[in-house]
C-alpha cells in the first residue's frame, strides 16, 4: 500500500440546498474541504496510505473537521490543533446559465497562523511515495508559504516525489508577496505539475505565446519536472461542461478521452479528484492510463456532491473502459 | 433611484419537494408569490424603488406573505389587511416528459374583495416612473377590475408610463364579465404591453391573420402604446426550451438572442422576471438593450426556485455579454 | 371496471437522498417497492381494481408496507402476515456517468419462505382478466417457485389471461434450482410475455442467433403465447437514454415511438410502469395503441421519484399523442 | 371483525415543522385529518372494518386525501369526488406558555357542498354495528345537517348503535341556523354521546346548574342514550395537561385513572382517538373497561405526531394495565 | 405608531438541526441575529417604527441580512454596506444536563470596523421615543465604542430616552480597554438599565455587598437613570428554568410574577425579547405592568426557535393575564 | 494515553425521524451503532486509543460504517470485511406514555458468521489496559461465542483488565445454546461486571434472594472479579426517568448521586456511555470517582442524538461538580 503524505488547509463548506441562492437560504449543507485534503480523500478512498497536515482551531469545529478527515480514511494523526479560527467557504451552487458563486472567509484561520512547529518530518515522511501540495497554501501567509518550502525540501532529500497542483487564485495572495516572489522555488522542486498557461503566467509573472512555449519553458527551467498535465474544460453552463485533459512528459505526451458533461451535480473538487487520479496513476498504471484514470476520476466528481470523489477504482476504471454506461448496478 | 408601483393579488404557493407528486408529498415548500409582485421583487432586487398594492387577511399567514415582500426589498406601507382568505396555488413540478401542474385556490381570497378603500393614491404615486398590471387582477372580480382601472387612470393622470402583462388566463374570469368587455379600456391606458397573438384574440375577443396584422391593429387602436413585447417559448419538455423575445415599437423593432434551456429548475416567474426586466431595460437602456436585458433575465428566472428572481444586475449584464458561462465565481 | 390480480414480494426500499452516495448518506428515502406490485400499482392509479399476493413479517414495518399499497389503491386483503422479515433493497441512485447501485438484503424475506397457505384461490380469481407475475418470484425460493406455479395454472383453468415479465436477474437463483428447470413450465402457461434475447437465453439455457430466431422459437415452443413484448433501452449514461419497445404477435407487429430521456429522475420501476400499461393496453386497446400506451407509461415514470408511475391515465394519453409538451398545466 | 361508518369532512392539514410559528415556516408539514376520519383510523388501526362516508374535490389533492385514508386502513369506496375545494387547517403547534394556533380555510369546501347525493345506504349500512358523526358536520352548511339526519335516521331504522361527539365550535355555524335549531333532533338519534357541559348549553340553548343536573336532563330528554360520556382536561400549557374521563350510564358511572401529560408532541385528534376508543371498548368490554381504554387511547395520541393515533391494541392495553412505562420494547 | 432606534452588530447564527451537536451536524440551520436588533424585531412584530442601525459587508450574505431585518418589520433603510466579514456564531443547542455551546467567530467582522460614517443623525433620530443599545457594541472595537457614545450623546441632546443593557461578555473587550474604561460615560447617558449585580462589578470595575447597594450605589451615581431593571433566572438544567424580573425606580419597585419554564425551545435571545418588551411596556403602560409584560415576553421567547420573539401582544397579555394556558386557539 | 479494545457488532440503526411511529415514516435516520462500539466512541472521544474488533459485509454500507467508527476516532484497521449481510435495527423513539421501541434484523450478519480468522492478538492487544465485551456477542452465535473466549482467555494472559457488560437479552441466545452454558466461562475471565440481578439470573440460570446475595455469590464465584457495578433506572415513561447507579469493591462499595431525568432525547446507548466512563473512571479516577463519572456520562447521553455519547470530559467533570446547570456556554 503507498504512502502518501498532503499538505493544506482544510475549511467548513456552507451550501444552501439544492439551487437556492443565499438569499433564499434557511439551512446550509455543511461539509469540509480544501483543494489538497480532497486529494488525500480520494487516495484514501482506493485504499492509499494517506497522512495529511494541516491545523485545525482546537473547538469542536476543528474536531470534527478532523472526524470528517478520518472518515474519509485519511490519518489525521500528525494534524494540530491551536488557536485561530476555521476557515470558512460558502458555496452556491449554479445551474444552466447562471454561475456557481463563492464566498471566501478564510481569512485569519488556524491554518493560516500555522508554521509546522511541532511536525515530526521523519516519521511523517518515512516510507512515503509521494507528497502533494497546491498554489493555494503558499498564497495564504507568509507562515504558510514557508512551511511549504520546508515540507518540499523534506520531501526532495528523501526522494519522494513531489506533485503540485499550481492553483493560482487571484482573490488570495494578500499578504504581501507576489506570486513570482514564492513560486518559482517551490516548483523547482515539484516533479509532477499540474497547470495552465494562466498558472505559469501568473506564477513566473511572465508572459508566453502559447502553450506550447510554455511546456518548453517548464521542462526548461524545472530539471526535476518528470510531468506536465494539464485539463481543458469547455464550460457551456453551469450544467454542461467538455472535458479533457493531457500529460506531457519530456519525451511522450498522452491527450485523454474527452467527455461531454450534461447534468452536473457538483463541480467543486473535480481538479483535486483529477489530481488524486494523477497521483494514483502514476505510481500504479502507464502514463498513458494514468491520464486516462485521472479524467475518468475527475469526470465522476462531477456527479457526487461535495468536495470529495466517493468512487471505487472499479467505478474509475469501469468509465475508463467505456463500460457501465449508466445501467444500474446489482 | 427609479420609483416603481405594482398592483396584483400575492398568494400563498405550497410545491411538493423535488420532483414529487402531489399524491407522494408529505411537506409543502412554502412561498408566496403573483405575477405583479414577483415583477416588483425583481425591480427590489436591483435597487428600484417598489410599491407593492395588495390586500392580504389579517392574520398570521397574511402578515408573512407581507413580510416575505418585505424581505424582497418591496414597500409594504400600502398593503391593506382585510378579512378573507389567502388565495393559495399548488403547484407540481415537472420533469422531463411530465409537465408542471397548478391547482388553484384562489376563489374569495381578501385580495378579490378589495376595492382599493383607503389607498392614498397621491402619496403612492409621487415620484413614480413606472406603474404596473397584468391581466390577472381584472379577471378575478369586478372590484378587483374598476381597482385596476381606477389605478391606471390615476396613473395616466399623472404622465406615469403604464406597462402591462395582458397574460390571459381561460380558467379565470368567472365572475360574469368576459375579458372583452373589460380589458379594451385597460389597454388603451397602457404604454408598454407584454402580449402575444392569443392574448389579443381573447382580450379583444376578434380574430388576426397573423402576428404582423395583430401588431399594427395595436398601434393603430392604442394610441398611447409605445411598444409591444412578445416572448417565444418552444417547450421541448419540461427540462428543456427554447426561449426568446422581440419588443416592437412604432418604428423599429428588435429581437433578442435565443436560449437553448436545458436542466430547468422552476419555469414559474419567467414571465415576470422578463418584465421585471423590460422594466428596467426601458428605464435605462435603449430599446435594443432592453429586450436582451429581459430576455436574459428571464432566462437566469428558470435557474432560480420559487416565483422570483433573484439576480443581479451584474448576473444579467453577463449574461448579455456572453460572459461568465457557467464559471465559478470567487 | 377490469379486475387483475399480481403476486411477487415487496421490499423496503432504502436510498440516499439527491445525488448522495451511500457513504455519504445521513438520511434514508424509505419507500416500498418490488416489481409486480408496481405493476399493480400503476393500474390501480389508472382505475382498475387490483388485488395483490404477498406475505409480510407481522410487525410494524410490514403493516407500513401493507398500508402504501393500500395508499396505492391496491386490494390488500389477500395478503398473509407470517413470521419472517421484511426483505431490503439499498438504492444508490446514478447520475451523469455514474451508475445507479443496489445493494439487495432479501435472503430469508417472510415472502421467500411462504407457500401461498391460506390463500383462498376461488375468491381470489374470481372475475378476474389478468393475472401478472415475473420471473423474479420463481428465482427466490422452492416455495415461491410452486406458489408461481400454482398461481398460474389455478389462473389458467379459469381462462384468465397470463402476463409475464420474464425479468431474469443473474444474482437471484441461489436455492438450488436454475432457470431452465423452473421457467419453461411457467412460462408455458403464459400468454403476454415481456423479455429481451437475454432472458429467453437465461431461462431456456439455449443460444440463439438472433432475436427473430428466439421470436419465432417462442411461438412455436409456447402455443398460449398471443404477444412477446420487448423494450429497447440504449443508456448513454445513467441522466441521458433512448427508449423504444415493440410488442410482436403471432401474425403482425408494431414499434412504439422512440423517446429521448435526458434530466432522468428515477430509473427504477420503469419496466414495471410499462408492463402496467402493456396490461392496460392489451385490456382496452388495440395491439398499436397498446404498445404505444405502455411505452409512454415506461418513459413518463423515468420522471417520477419511487418505484411506482403515478401518472393519470390523460397524460400518458397526451404524451402518446404528442401533446402537452413540457407546458404548465393550470 | 366489527363494522363502523363513520361521516366528516376530511381536511388537508398544513403545519410549521417543528416548534415553528407560521411567520418562521418555509415548509409546511402535509396531513390530511378530520374529527370523524381521525376515529375511523384509529379504529381500523385496531383491525376493525371501517367505512367512511365525505366527499372530495376530483384532483390530486382529493386523490392524495383518499390515498391518505386507504393507508390508514378506511374503506374509501363510499367516497364521493365531486367538485369544489380542499377544505384546509392550517395548525402551528404551541410549546410551553404559547398555545397552538389553528386558522380554518374550510369555507365551501367540496364537503360542505355535498348532500350524499349517490350514496347506496343499504350497502354502506349492511352489518354495521356502530355509527358515528360529530357535531361539526351539522355546523357546515345546511346540505351537512341535511345529511347528518338522513344519516343517523337512516341507522336507527336498522337497529345501529349511533355515537356522536357534540364538539361545538363557536367559529362554524355560518350557514344562518344556530346550534339549537339543529342540534337537538340529531342528539335524540344517538346512543352514545360524548359532551361536556358547554356542549349541552350551546346545542340546547340553555344554562343548567352543575353537570349533574346536565345529565339527568340528557337522560331524561334524550330516551335513546344509554351513555353520556365527558373527559376532563386541566392545561397547565401546551406541554403539560391533565386528563381523566367519566363514563355515566343510566344506572352506573365510572371514572378513568387521571394521567399527567409532560412533554406533549401534539394534542390534535386527542378527543378523537378517545372516541375512537370508546366505540372500541363498548363493543368489546365492560363499560368500566371501555373508559379506560378510552382514556388510554386518548393519552397516547399526545405521543404521536398528526392528527390521528397510530396505537396498537396491545400498546393501550399496556398503558391500562399500568405496563411499558417507557421501557425500550425490544 | 412609536419610533425606536435601536444599534448593533448582527450575526450569521448557524446551529445544528434539533439536540445535534456540532460533531454530528451535516446541516446547520441559518439565522440571522443580534442583541440589539433582537430587541428591534419584538417592537416591530407589535407594529412600532424601528430603524436599526448597523454595518453589513457589501455581499450576498450581508444582502440576506439585511433582508431579514426587512421582514422582520425592521426599517433598514440607514444600515451601511462597508467591506468586512459577517460576523457569525455558531450555537448549539442543549437539552437536559447539557448545556447549550456558542462559538464565536466575529472578529474583524464589517460592524466593528464601522465608525458610523455616513449616518444621517437629525433624519435617524427625528421623532425618535427611544434609542437602544447593549453593553455588547462597545466591547466590539474601540470605533464601535466611539459610535456607541456619539450616538448616546445625539440621543440625550435631542431629549430621547435611552434604554441600555450592559449585558457584560468577558470573552469580548479584546481591543485593549477594559470596560471600566468605557462603560462608565455610557451608563450617564443611559435612562434605563438592563443589569444585574455581575454587570455593575464588571463595568464599573468594583464590588458591591449586594444588590441593594448596586441599586443605591446606580441611582446615586447616574443621576439621568430612571428605572434599573434585573432579571433573576434559576437555571435547573437546559431545559428546565425559573424566572422572574424586577423593574427599581427611584422611588417604587416592581417584581414580576414567577415563571416556571419546562420544555424550554430556544432560551437564545430571551433578555432581548424581555428587553422589547420592557421598552414597549415603558412606553404604554405603568411601571408594574412594563415589569409584567416584558417578563411575559421574555418567557414566551423560550417557546420561538431563533434569536426572535414572535409573538404578538394579545399573547403577551393574554400571558400576563394568565388566560390562555395552553389551549388551541381556532 | 491508555489503550483499550472493544469487540462487537456495529448495526445499521434506523430511525423515523422526530417522534414519528414507523408506520408514518418517509425517511429514516441512519446511524450506526453497537453496544461495545458505542463504549469504544466514548473513550476515543476522551483522547483514548481505542481499537475496535469487528466484521462488516464488503460492500458500500460496511465501509459506511467503517467510516463513522473511523470519524469516531476508532482505529479500524483490525475490522474484517467478509461476505455477508450488515446487522439492522430499526429504532422507534418513545415518548410520554409511549415506549420506545426496537425491530431487530440481525440474523445472519457477517459479523454472527466472524470466527476472528486473521486477527493478529499479539498486535493487538499490545499495550492494552483495558478489553470490553458484553453479553450480547456470546448470544449471537457459536462463532461469536468462541471468539469471545478467545479474546478473553488472550487478554487474562496478558494480565490486560476485562470488563463485560452481561447486557441480557431474551430475544438473542437463537443458536442452540443456553446462556449458563455459557457466559460462566466468560464470567471467570471478567474483572469488572456490569450486571443487575435479572442478569446474574439469567446467565447462571439460578436464582438469588436478593441483590445482596448475588453480589456475594458473584464475588465468591468469580476470584478475578474486582468491581461489580450495577445502575438503578425507574422508568416513569420515555420522557422522564430517575437515574443512578452503584460500584461493589471486595471492601468497599460507592453509590453515585441520583438523577431526575426530564426532556429524554435518545436513552439508547446510555448504558454503553455508562460503561465508557466506568472505564475511564477505573483508569484514571479513584472507585468513588469513577462510579460518579460513569453515571454523568450515562446521564448526558440522554441529551445526544444517536447511539454515541458526545461529550467532553470537561462537560462531564462539570455535571459530575454540580456546575453548569443549563447555562449557555460562550
Amino acid at each position: 500500500m503507498k504512502k502518501i503524505v498532503t499538505l493544506g488547509e482544510v475549511m467548513l463548506r456552507l451550501s444552501p440546498p439544492g439551487n437556492q441562492r443565499f438569499f433564499q437560504a434557511q439551512d446550509l449543507e455543511m461539509e469540509f474541504g480544501g483543494s489538497e485534503a480532497n486529494v488525500a480523500a480520494a487516495l484514501a478512498y482506493w485504499g492509499m496510505d494517506v497522512c495529511h497536515l494541516t491545523a485545525f482551531p482546537d473547538h469542536e469545529l476543528g474536531w470534527a473537521a478532523a472526524g470528517k478527515l478520518r472518515k474519509n480514511g485519511i490519518d489525521t494523526r500528525a494534524i494540530s490543533f491551536i488557536p485561530g479560527r476555521m476557515g470558512i467557504y460558502f458555496l452556491e451552487q449554479g445551474a444552466m446559465q447562471r454561475s456557481s458563486q463563492i464566498i471566501y472567509d478564510r481569512a485569519d484561520s488556524a491554518f493560516a497562523d500555522f508554521d509546522g512547529e511541532g511536525l515530526d518530518w521523519d516519521a511523517i515522511l518515512d516510507g512515503v511515495s509521494c507528497f502533494h501540495w497546491s498554489g493555494i497554501t503558499p498564497a495564504l501567509s507568509q507562515k504558510c508559504a514557508n512551511l511549504t518550502l520546508v515540507a518540499l525540501q523534506k520531501a526532495n532529500e528523501r526522494g519522494i516525489r513531489v506533485s503540485g497542483d499550481l492553483n493560482y487564485r487571484s482573490n488570495l495572495w494578500q499578504y504581501g508577496k507576489a506570486p513570482h516572489q514564492v513560486m518559482p522555488q517551490l516548483m523547482e522542486l515539484t516533479h509532477v505539475m499540474i497547470a495552465g498557461g494562466r498558472d505559469f503566467r501568473q506564477c513566473l509573472n511572465e508572459e508566453f505565446k502559447s502553450f506550447s512555449d510554455t511546456k518548453k519553458m517548464a521542462f526548461d527551467r524545472f530539471p526535476k519536472l518528470e510531468y506536465l498535465v494539464k485539463t481543458d474544460r469547455i464550460s457551456h453552463n453551469s450544467s454542461v461542461n467538455t472535458l479533457s485533459a493531457s500529460l506531457y512528459g519530456r519525451k511522450k505526451s498522452h491527450t485523454s478521452k474527452s467527455y461531454e458533461l450534461t447534468h452536473i451535480v457538483d463541480r467543486v473538487g473535480s481538479g483535486d479528484a483529477f489530481a488524486g487520479g494523477l497521483i494514483y496513476g502514476l505510481l500504479h498504471l502507464s502514463p498513458k492510463e494514468a491520464i486516462e484514470f485521472a479524467m475518468a476520476a475527475g469526470v465522476l466528481k462531477h456527479s457526487v456532491p461535495g468536495d470529495i470523489l466517493y468512487c471505487s477504482l472499479q467505478e474509475i476504471q469501469e468509465l475508463v473502459a467505456g463500460e457501465g454506461n449508466g445501467k444500474i448496478k446489482r
